[in-house]
């Protein structure tokens, strides 16, 4: 199933990809389906109202999550062409539900920076309470996959040695378009290509395959150290070609149209605008 | 004003004190009443059903806030004692609202850790939405004062560059017992002292007056970022003294009883027990 939250009638409704149709789950959005615990049973069965999927407006796939948990140094490639030692333990950061924004909403940068970067990301979404997660529990909590463009403000992220105030900025993170359920991308470690567009360039492709610390064992990981919720998200870190360690660096300045996009989920489709 | 979340009934109230008794405020929790344009005079009429303040089960202050913010580095001895120099900026980070606890609820020591730290904290409670908030404006926002003991799991701290899964224990982190308001702290530049015991022995003991970055140059500079919500707690950063800076280290191993304290708002007395 692809299962997104679309925003109609001043509110947001849970929907279920049929086709080229978005059929009405009976739920406010994502997050208030999988606190069911038959929701897998409940978005398959549901047949209510219907809208046009083509050119839907679609909020964040989870629009107020208990826990945004964000991962660095997680795609091997990119790790061994640096020269760097695979890291021992995945590192962790976190955003705020109000740092996400809706799959095809416009990104305000920010008038304080001139250092705002990509970041394309496989996202885990949690569809199960876990704590300290065996492997098969882990498996079981994952409801699916999105795409974030983990969009970072790099001269704030490495003002201190926390990088959090340069990833929490206010709507600034796309996350959807849809929820992916595993049966749909090959299980809960899927091989994925995952791209960033800007304005039609490539910047970023590799493999999800290739990750360190892949979905199931971030599950556990994380699950260790505090529960996971239902509608919860883990995004499992960047592949290379961020702007940040290009040379010369390249920044979004306004105007650009970045494409996060991993196949078979689907891509984040954003336009970078100055804010007034 | 003495504010508090009171467990009671099986759910939660938001109450004040009185002398001795908590009264009603008609509000399931103080973040349910900050979100009233007007709470401050309907906290300070209410005249609901009371409890005796003796004993009182209380919960965080803010059960389920929309962000934690942490700061670190930010009282000249602790930047000295953890060898660091003096920032131009506040280092932030975050917290999870699974993460906190009641100010007198026993702190369960992970298994997973031989390093449980503490770290008293004055923290700032957001009372109107901001961003970008003006100083008069910051000011306006701060609805008034708590403390935190910001538990720490030093050795999963500092498995990685960010210190979040070091910090994000589940249940882990006290916060309380009350928030007060500006007037009876002095203003929102509180000078207090600030002490954390271990079964009685002083840890940490300094002012808050010698914050490098004060509450509202934080409520300023977080609001920079991303917006602040009625019930956001910013949570000031730690004084010299924690038991990871001590040589030898100490570390909490359980059955120890932890004070975490400041002069006119009150305390979190906590005791630390193993995880079975």
């Amino acid at each position: 199933m692809k299962l997104a939250t679309l925003r109609v009638n001043g509110g947001t409704r849970a929907v279920r990809l049929d086709g080229d149709v978005l059929v009405d789950l009976g739920y406010a959005d994502l997050g208030a389906l999988f606190a069911q615990d038959d929701w897998a049973t409940i978005a398959a069965a549901a047949t209510g109202e219907t809208w046009p999927a083509e050119g839907a407006d679609l909020a964040p796939v989870v629009p107020n999550p208990s826990k945004v948990v964000c991962v660095g140094h997680n795609y091997t490639n990119h790790i061994k062409e640096m020269g760097r030692d695979l890291p021992a333990y995945p590192t962790l950061f976190t955003k705020f539900a109000d740092t996400l924004i809706g799959p095809n909403d416009p990104i305000a940068k920010p008038t304080e920076t001139d250092a705002l970067d990509w970041e394309v990301e496989l996202v885990v979404v949690v569809g199960k309470p876990v704590r300290r997660a065996t492997e098969a529990e882990a498996e079981a909590a994952i409801a699916g996959f999105t795409v974030m463009n983990d969009v970072s403000v790099r001269d704030w992220q490495f003002r201190t040695i926390e990088w959090t105030q340069g990833k929490i900025w206010d709507s600034s993170t796309p996350v959807g378009p849809y929820v992916v359920t595993p049966d749909e991308v090959g299980g809960v470690r899927p091989a994925l290509e995952v791209k960033t567009t800007v304005d039609g360039q490539v910047m970023q492709q590799d493999d999800t395959g290739t990750l360190l610390f892949d979905p199931v064992h971030l599950v556990r990981y994380v699950s260790t150290v505090i529960r996971l919720n239902p509608g919860d998200l883990i995004a499992t870190g960047t592949p290379a070609g961020v702007g940040h360690a290009r040379d010369p660096k390249v920044y979004l300045v306004g105007g650009e149209t970045v494409v996060t996009e991993i196949a078979g989920i689907g891509a984040c489709t954003n336009r970078i605008v100055k804010e007034s």
